[in-house]
């Protein structure tokens, strides 16, 4: 453990504090956030975004210089329950009452649902090791009033049973550069999907999918994809032919960034 | 029924459509409007209210000059379910097909759900018997994220058995002034409040009030007077008090308008 004398810009009292480094659970409501990572355009207005807004809060409660590390890094419209980030500070703030002290700080559409101190190592990116996302399709005719920054609308028939058929493929551990965009800029595009799945909840539907991670626009793609299934555009069997060949033009459109939520990540500490 | 020939304004293939009345359920989420009436302040521009943006898509779908009039004058941030409105028009759109017509053209937070054609002298406000309101109320300790503007997020202990003990003082023929803010400007202050109770929804506890009509603030400040008897302020019996003596200052206050939804109006021409 460090001691927080050696760092810069601490006031005084906080000296003799030690350094630890605290794991973040966060939730949000991405419709009025450019996504999670912090954006400063040269010469503009910094852009909010979730990160932006919770890095400053905590700046703010810890009155003290940090740097806080999401693990995923959801785009501009996208939604969580279970985000998780990690960041190091030295406060003599009591663990089991630093969720209240940040939220009260902070804005109506982002809240932090737990913190805990992590080992020093624990590293919220490099360390996931499963992701869930929950994508919501709102299936009623009539619109979404309250919520439609949080569902897509789309009351068109889908044919569910085809959807799981379709789903039940993605299960395992495939080359997935066929449902990603383009430019993800990753080397391996390659990773295992533990779960994938079609569930009904009466006037929504919601694809649910678990890997150990994803490319850039998977979930999104796969939804799409899925959805072409269910209207009978395309054959369950499609998946299989866009993992054999990794070709994005035979997968769906990307859909709608307002559905997707970012559910929960799971780490090797974690107990279940 | 009048003959549209006779009329302002019409293009030229309407002016042998007749003129009939129309009846309208809307239903909006009133986070982004300020309010049901049109406010169009001198020199300035007009503000965004749901009767303002009707009423301009109703002028462009319909292409003549035409007046809406809504029964209920909801506030700023209030929502509504079944929000009733009225306006004549010739137009050869025929029923069944002009509530997509007029939702096609409408943004996404506010909906026509049904369209029905009336007799020339129903009048939206005048001919109304009986309105229902719901105040929703969000009991968890956690943040409702996406819906924090359609509900109040009020997690302190409530004890509903006397919630509901006060609501049900509130049923019958009263003087109603005490549970009004000043200015209401109307000339009786009797209404009849045919049911009020408080149900229990989970997550949420709801607030249900049905009466004849309501004086200004009426109902938002029955669930704020509710709530004081919920939490031990009030003794249920406060209600009889706040009735017997119309006095503003004996009951709670008012309940923010996020909470607050108009979910019917009904009419004597209504079925059920």
């Amino acid at each position: 453990m460090t001691n927080a004398s050696a760092e810069e810009g601490l006031p005084h009292f906080l000296r003799d504090v030690p350094v630890r480094r605290y794991r973040l659970t966060v939730a949000y409501d991405g419709a009025d956030f450019f996504g999670w990572q912090k954006q400063e355009p040269k010469g503009q207005e910094p852009m909010r975004t979730v990160q932006g807004v919770l890095e400053a809060t905590l700046i703010r409660v810890m009155r003290q210089p940090l740097n806080l590390v999401g693990a995923s890094r959801t785009d501009s419209g996208v939604h969580a329950e279970g985000q998780t980030a990690h960041f190091d500070a030295a406060s003599p703030i009591p663990l089991e009452r630093m969720a209240h002290a940040i939220n009260s700080k902070l804005p109506g559409d982002v809240e932090v649902r737990s913190v805990t101190e992590t080992r020093p190592d624990f590293d919220a990116i490099s360390d996931a090791i499963r992701k869930r996302y929950r994508y919501r399709l709102h299936r009623l005719a009539s619109r979404p009033l309250g919520t439609r920054k949080l569902v897509w609308h789309y009351w068109e028939p889908l044919e569910l049973q085809h959807m799981n058929d379709a789903a039940t493929r993605l299960v395992g551990t495939h080359d997935i550069e066929g449902l990603s965009s383009a430019g993800h800029g990753r080397e391996s595009t390659v990773r295992t999907i533990f779960a994938c799945r079609v569930e009904d909840h009466g006037d929504e539907l919601h694809v649910v999918i678990e890997g150990d991670g994803f490319l850039y626009n998977t979930v999104r793609i796969a939804v799409g994809t899925l959805i072409e299934v269910g209207r009978r555009r395309f054959e369950p069997a499609r998946i299989d032919e866009i993992l054999a060949t990794a070709d994005r033009r035979l997968a769906g459109p990307t859909a709608p960034a307002s559905g997707l939520w970012l559910e929960r990540i799971w780490y090797p500490d974690d107990e279940s």
